[in-house]
């Protein structure tokens, strides 16, 4: 898919058809997130994927917005090591939020839909996962076909008006 | 330029000709961070769109690795209302980084290259960009077309190995 409708065909999935996201498919999903860029380069995240029913009927309960991993032919999990002080985990999340940018768009370009959650409770989510005591698994990002209709550019998608967001020169 | 092939072209430009990038151009980076998601679709981020050579040598001076914005065509600043608390702050954080790389894609795939830059002395940022103080100018966005060589698909790029950050079923 061209780059531009990839952007304008993102949408959050939430509900997924039951059919199987090939590894392939992951790899190149988690690719891009692997590719993405962060502060000095310094990766501050790991990625785990999940493909098992059993754990991502799990995962679906590890915060009350995480109820369609349970549906999702996959999870990812971003994994970041717990920061050093405030200024860290302002960088560690953000640089999060260009990884999960890059694997939602990744996605995308493949019709396959991604919808991602916050996790509340932590403990959880690392034992399930058997992530280390020294790290958090700070979002669930779900991934499937989508079950209500495909991936196609949105014409008018449901956001401030652009001309409010988007100042020139001066605010 | 198809999906994958801007996921792997983009990386960190911040030298760049001294070619213009057409409002155009410019409008359609700017729609990609617009469309971007973002925690309840809450939309914390306006961007300011910033051509004045004046500015943007002003600009470079409010960070210490900000330099390149003096070089840059434009830059797009991202602005993020003063978060209520810890826990605002940082999905505020991951929202801005997921309309950073949707704006860094789209320049990618237009052959414009981007590199963005932290912001130290917020109340100078503020004032060159007319920001109210509800509001922190929270990243730049350097933009221009690269100066060293064209945006092409990087086979190798400098990053952890895959299969180290990239983990299957569990940690």
């Amino acid at each position: 898919m061209e780059t531009l409708d990839a952007i304008r065909a993102r949408r959050n999935v939430r509900d997924y058809t039951a059919d199987p996201v090939s590894d392939e498919d992951l790899s190149r999903i988690a690719e891009a997130g692997w590719r993405a860029p962060s502060a000095s380069n310094r990766q501050h995240w790991d990625f785990v994927v999940v493909t098992d029913r059993g754990q991502l009927a799990e995962l679906a309960t590890v915060w009350q917005s995480a109820s369609h991993i349970a549906r999702a032919a996959a999870a990812i999990a971003l994994v970041v090591p717990r920061p050093a002080d405030d200024r860290q985990a302002a960088l560690d999340q953000y640089d999060l939020g260009q990884a999960t940018y890059a694997m939602m768009l990744a996605a995308t370009d493949l019709g396959i839909g991604t919808g991602h959650s916050s996790v509340g409770d932590h403990d959880k989510a690392r034992a399930l996962l058997g992530v280390p005591a020294t790290h958090d698994v700070a979002y669930l990002l779900g991934v499937g076909y989508p079950a209500d209709r495909p991936l196609r550019p949105v014409a008018r998608p449901n956001r401030r008006p652009f001309d409010e967001v988007v100042h020139r020169g001066r605010w």
